[in-house]
């Protein structure tokens, strides 16, 4: 990120530094989108704002292991996975992604990396390969941000959007009586980081240059691909919003049993799942599909009479049950199967704290 | 911060932790501004934009052992002082503040600190009573952020503020022939830090809890207040940008001559300051004012024929040099003392470099 934009430098700059972040500059500058008067280069960026339109802003922070793990995660996948995580908030809204910024801590390790200049492209070149492709499939340009050397890797990444007044998905309308929707497939990305966890303990996996992660053999691909480049829903929220069609929704970044009680809590109902009618990712496990965090999927609701297509923009959208009106007494949310009611606890997945390397 | 607005857990919650959450949430709901329609508690916080403004957007990225010390600072002013950057950047563009979001990266100590619910307050709390305080003078509510347990305190503050169309104070404007300007005192901050460099250096500073910082005696709040508490310049900002009196503009954060310096390059001039001008801050030597950083003060230019006030809200306004033609094999910048003029380079201060700590 650059040296301007409320990115001062934390220390004076080395030559290969420098440089860097006039490749970066010179990269972002290309993705300016509509919305962004101003990007890298003042005190502040500046959006335009359109009359009638609100702004939907949500922050994540990503820390090396605790959200990724730099001896695991392929640069790239860091880097994608922190925009990714902040365009699935938006999502969440119907907000259409205006400008990202990112805030990235690099340790004294990889900004050696960078002033080696070495014929390997640094880590930090890799990172940003990796959010500019996802930023630029989503027309979000990078608009700013700050960088500074930390102990840790850490990059914390700002989405603002733009959401037509009243018209933003909440969390707190679903009524007793709608449907419960999902956009694509659950436990796809759980299934993966467990797979990526085996490859790391199998030790077969031959490490590339330090911090480069594992690398990841070509069978294992297709299974590692939710985990490692989960799609935001941006088409399927712009499409909710724009029809009126949802009551309520969410992002599934907790777990669908977790981030359904978050529905459930902040609009005061209750909630039935049809086990049988989840759409469980290749791979992964009923468990996953219903813990597992990170899907990056839509949950939301819908009046009984409302048209939900079987899928929008291309991804399939599945009612997996309905919501109910709030009794005491009666579990909060239920899970339907073959042997009858059980309660559907909020197990949702502890974001990597098992993941998480002894310091 | 919250469990919501992108503010997910990255792990399962301790009822202290729990507790902490809701009292944050109770006091930012508080502290909700005109601009915010939709704070903490759902994917995203939904601000208001007005038609005929722009969004100014800054990121800063706070660090323990590079922007403030554990042992060193008192909680509340690392609090305040990490606020304090992204609203100095809002008064460089002569924008009001509409909301703020903080990313918050806490250490395992930090979160035992806060289990513990012991009888003194939590560190966390008390850094949001330094961060709230000042939230609360300049109107700016806390309206999102995100809370991950991290290896080391982070700090990663996102301001958002609005200005009227085409009347943002940049960096690019300045013209030669203008008067350069500067509000407040200078030195200031870069005086305050050698001051508590030396009172953790002689050791005589009885230490309070682990990570509370330096016990400051009474003796030295005066000369360390510049330094532990800046005060953005939020109210001559705006004054600047709807009188149009400014021609470029940017706050000192890096030390005049690096500020200068960026000013100068963004509108292709150069400038000549007059040594015996400048408003020199109270402890502060002249190296401080010329290359201390962290002053937040304003630095503009105007025009020959501007009428700009000798002081805006209670804030003494200087005049301290002329901006000037670039030519080539000129020194970019000169300063004027009495034994004639000498080139000026930007030896802007590196934040807290020789502050880190060995690790």
């Amino acid at each position: 990120m650059g040296d301007r934009t409320g990115n001062r430098p934390s220390s004076r700059r080395s030559d290969g530094e420098l440089a860097l972040l006039r490749r970066i500059r010179a990269r972002t500058g290309k993705a300016a989108g509509a919305g962004v008067r101003l990007g890298i280069g003042d005190d502040c960026a500046l959006l335009k704002a359109r009359a009638g339109e609100e702004l939907a802003v949500t922050t994540d922070l990503s820390i090396d292991g605790r959200h990724f793990r730099l001896d695991w995660h392929p640069p790239e996948a860091v880097g994608h996975r922190a925009l990714a995580r902040g365009l699935s908030d938006l999502a969440a809204m119907g907000a259409r992604p205006v400008a990202a910024f990112l805030s990235l801590g690099l340790s004294p390790e990889l900004v050696q990396n960078i002033k080696a200049q070495s014929a390997s492209k640094a880590w930090v070149e890799r990172f940003y390969d990796g959010l500019l492709a996802l930023a630029e499939k989503y027309k979000t340009p990078l608009a700013g941000g700050d960088l500074a050397q930390s102990p840790v890797v850490a990059a914390d990444v700002v989405l603002i959007g733009a959401v037509r007044q009243g018209h933003a998905l909440l969390r707190s309308g679903a009524q007793s009586g709608d449907r419960l929707y999902v956009t694509g497939k659950l436990g796809g990305a759980a299934a993966g980081l467990a797979q990526l966890a085996r490859l790391a303990a199998a030790g077969s996996a031959k490490r590339t240059v330090s911090g480069s992660g594992l690398r990841i053999p070509g069978k294992l691909a297709a299974a590692l691909e939710p985990h490692l480049h989960p799609q935001p829903r941006i088409a399927q929220g712009l499409w909710l919003a724009r029809h009126g069609a949802a009551t309520a929704a969410i992002d599934i970044s907790d777990g669908l049993s977790t981030d359904l009680h978050h529905l459930c809590e902040e609009s005061g109902v209750t909630a039935a799942v049809d086990a049988a009618s989840l759409p469980i990712a290749p791979y992964a496990a009923l468990d996953q599909a219903l813990h597992g965090g990170e899907d990056y999927e839509l949950l939301f609701t819908a009046a009984p009479g409302a048209s939900i297509p079987r899928a929008i923009a291309g991804v399939p959208v599945t009612q997996i049950g309905r919501i109910l009106r709030r009794r005491a007494g009666r579990p909060a949310i239920t899970l339907l199967t073959g042997r009858g009611a059980q309660p559907l606890a909020p197990r949702g997945w502890e974001h990597f704290s098992w993941l998480s390397k002894p310091r």
